[in-house]
C-alpha cells in the first residue's frame, strides 16, 4: 500500500522550453550562447582544485572589472542583494551608524538592511529627489555630525537612470574614518568606474547586468581600509553563510593553507560568472565603456527624435546602461510595456521604487548594447505609441 | 592615454573545459543531461508569466518531494545553508530560545546560526556521540525545562552516514508549543519522509543531492503553524533577502493580487530545479525511497564482504543517500581519496566536522543510485586497498 499523500503534480510532465526574447529591461540581459554553454558543462565539487582555479580566474575577471588590486575579491554565492547584505552585515556592528544616500530604491533597500542590525540611520538626510546628485559639502557636513562608520552610495541607479559621479567621495569618506561602500550592479562594465583610484572601500555588483551571465552570483571586493574593520569585529556578523571570515579562506584569500568547508558554491553558475568575466577582458573594459556610452548617446537622440522626454535632464548624469524616458503623457504605460512584449517579442519595463508610473526603463548591457538593438526598441516604442494611442482616442 | 590601472588577466584567455567525472562523495552529485540542458534555455525575466508558471511548478514539485499541502512553500534563491538561515531567521526572534540536536556538523551550524542572531541554545543537551540516536524522553524533558520555540534536527546526518528517525517527534513538540524544525538535504527523495503526517513545521533541502541539479537553490516548507509564528513576529528577521513576508508575495503565497519585486531570482538554477523535480515525479517518489535503500544496502553488503567496516553499526540507521565507512586502519584516508579520484576518476571523500578523519563518505545520489555505480566503488576501493597499502609497506 502507497504511503503518499500528495499525488505527482501534473503540470511537472509539460516539457518547459524558454520563450527567447530580447531582454533590453534593467535586468537581467540577454546571456549569449557562449556563457550558457560554460554554464552547462558538467558539475564538479564545489572544492575540486579546478574549481578553486575557476574561482582564481574569476578573482581576477572582477579585479579587473573593479579595477582593483584587492586581494579580498570574491563572488557572493547570491544575488546583488545577497553581495549588499554581505557588505552591510560585516563592515558594520550592532549600534554604529550607516550613512545612505538614497538617490532610489536602492539606497531605500540598503537603508532598510541596515536598520534591521540594529545600527542606526541617516538616510533622511541623503533622501534626495530621484534624479539630484548630493553635494560633496552636505557628505562632509553629515559625516563631521553623525560619525556613521559606512558610507553607502549607488554608482548607477537603474531605478532612476542616475549615473552619481564618485570622484573625491572617498577622500571625504576617509577624513572621516567612514568606509566608502558602493554599489555598481547596474554599472559595472557599462560606465567607468575605479574602485582604488576612487577610493572605495567595499565594492558589490552583479551577473545579470552588462555582464550577461544568469542571476545567482555577485562580485564583490573590500579594501585593505575595510579588512581592518572586518576582521576585527567584537561581534560576528548575523550571517553565517555570508561571513567574510569563512568565505575569505573558501575563496583563498586568507593566507590560509587548508580551505574550509563553508557552503556548497553553485559550480554551475560559477562556470557561466568565469566565462562572462574572460568576454569582458577579451573586449577590453574601456571598449566597453565606450560602447555603452556611444550606444546611449545613439539611443537618447533617437528618444528625442521621436518626441520623448528623458527622465534625467542632466546628460552627464545618465547612465549609459539603463535609460529613464518620461512615460508618455496620456498612454497608459503598463499598455505600452504589454504591446512590446507581445507584438516585438522584447522586454522594456515601467518604473521601480521611486520612480513607479513615472518611467519606462530601457537597459541595454553587454552584448545588448548595440545600435541594432537601439533601432530595435525604437521601432517598438514608435509602433506602440502609434497603436496604443489610437486604442484610446 | 588610457585610464586602466589594472590589465586584463591572462588566466581568463584560457578556454574552460570542465572534467567528467563520477560524483560519488556526498553532493554535490552528477546533474544528467536533461538538467543541464533546461539550465542552459535562454533567460527570461525573473517576473515574466513563464517565470511564475515555473516557480508554480517548483512548488508543486516539491510539496510532493516533501509529501506537503502547505502553502508556504518555495525554493530559496541559495544553497542548503541559505535555507537553513532562513528558517532560523524568520522562525525566531531575538531571546527566544532554539533547542539544537547535534548529531553531525548541520546541528552544530545550525546553532551557530542561531546564537548570531541572539537566541539562547541548549544544544549541549543533545549533543550526542556521531551515530547515536536520541531518546523522545529526553526531548520531552528538555522541552519542558527550557521551553524553546525551535528544535532542530537533521534528518539525514551526511557528516555521519545516519538517518533519524522523525516519527513522533512533531507531537512532542507541539505539546510544548514548539515548532519543529527538520533539514532533509542529504536525504530528500533518497529516504523515506512525509512532512504533514509527521508533523514537522519547517522542511528544507538542496538541489545538488537526489535531486541532482546544480547547487544553488533550496527548497523549504513552512507548515500552518509555523506561518503562524513567522508571520506574527514582533521584530523583523535580520535578513531583507530572506524575509519569507517578501518571499512569500514573490511566490504568490500570501494570497495577494500584485507581485512586488523583491529580488532577482537565479532564473536558470530555477530551470534545472523544476526539471529535476520534474523527474522525481516521473520517477515515483516511493520507487526512488525503495532504489536509494536497495542500493544501499547492495553496498554496504559489498562493503562487508571486503572487509570494511560501515560506521553506524546499526543497519535501521543508516542513511541510504550518503554511507560512511570506518577509515580502514593503517592506510591514509587522504591517500585512498586521492588515488581514486587520480585513477578511476572518482570522487569519494573523508568525514566532515565530528567524522574528520575517522571516515571515507560515499554518495550515491538520485541517477548515481545505481547497483553499475556500487560496483566502480567497489572496484575502486579494493584498487586504491591493494596499491596505497602496497606503497605502504
Amino acid at each position: 500500500m502507497s504511503s503518499i499523500t500528495v499525488p505527482p503534480p501534473k503540470c511537472l510532465q509539460k516539457t518547459f522550453v524558454a520563450p527567447r526574447r530580447h531582454m533590453f529591461g534593467p535586468g537581467p540581459s540577454n546571456v549569449p550562447p557562449r556563457i550558457l554553454a560554460a554554464g552547462a558543462e558538467p558539475i564538479i565539487g564545489h572544492m575540486h582544485p579546478e574549481m578553486l582555479e575557476i574561482m582564481s580566474d574569476i578573482k581576477s575577471g572582477i579585479q579587473y572589472a573593479f579595477q582593483t588590486q584587492n586581494n579580498m575579491t570574491i563572488a557572493v554565492s547570491g544575488t546583488g542583494h545577497t553581495a549588499m547584505e554581505c557588505a552591510i552585515f560585516n563592515a558594520v556592528e550592532p549600534g554604529e551608524g550607516v550613512l545612505t544616500a538614497v538617490n532610489g530604491i536602492w539606497g531605500e533597500r540598503a537603508a532598510e538592511m541596515a536598520e534591521r542590525i540594529g545600527t542606526w540611520l541617516l538616510w533622511d538626510t541623503f533622501h534626495m529627489a530621484p534624479c539630484s546628485l548630493f553635494l560633496t559639502r552636505a557628505l562632509w557636513v553629515a559625516l563631521a555630525k553623525h560619525k556613521p562608520v559606512l558610507f553607502f552610495l549607488t554608482h548607477g541607479e537603474s531605478s532612476t537612470g542616475v549615473v552619481h559621479p564618485l570622484d573625491g567621495i572617498g577622500d571625504i569618506c576617509h577624513k572621516h574614518n567612514c568606509l566608502f561602500l558602493v554599489d555598481c550592479v547596474a554599472s559595472m562594465g557599462g560606465a567607468p568606474l575605479h574602485m582604488d583610484k576612487q577610493g572605495i572601500d567595499i565594492l558589490y555588483s552583479g551577473s545579470q547586468k552588462v555582464l550577461n551571465a544568469p542571476p545567482g552570483t555577485a562580485p564583490i571586493s573590500f579594501s585593505e581600509r575595510a579588512c581592518q574593520k572586518v576582521f576585527n569585529r567584537k561581534t560576528k556578523p548575523v550571517s553565517f553563510f555570508l561571513d567574510m571570515t569563512w568565505l575569505a579562506n573558501y575563496w583563498g584569500c586568507d593566507g590560509k593553507p587548508a580551505r574550509i568547508y563553508h557552503h556548497t558554491a553553485p559550480v554551475s553558475a560559477f562556470y557561466s560568472l568565469r566565462e562572462s568575466l574572460a568576454i569582458l577582458a577579451e573586449q577590453g573594459l574601456e571598449n566597453s565603456w565606450q560602447r555603452h556610452k556611444e550606444v546611449a548617446e545613439y539611443f537618447h537622440e533617437g528618444l528625442e527624435n521621436m518626441g520623448l522626454k528623458l527622465f534625467v535632464k542632466d546628460k552627464n548624469a545618465r547612465l549609459p546602461t539603463v535609460t529613464t524616458i518620461v512615460a508618455p503623457p496620456g498612454y497608459d504605460w503598463k499598455e505600452i510595456t504589454s504591446y512590446i512584449m507581445k507584438n516585438h517579442n522584447l522586454e522594456i519595463s515601467g518604473g521601480l521604487g521611486p520612480s513607479v508610473g513615472q518611467v519606462l526603463r530601457v537597459g541595454l548591457m553587454g552584448g545588448n548594447s548595440s545600435k541594432a538593438s537601439v533601432d530595435m526598441v525604437l521601432e517598438a516604442l514608435r509602433d506602440a505609441l502609434r497603436y496604443c494611442h489610437k486604442s484610446k482616442v
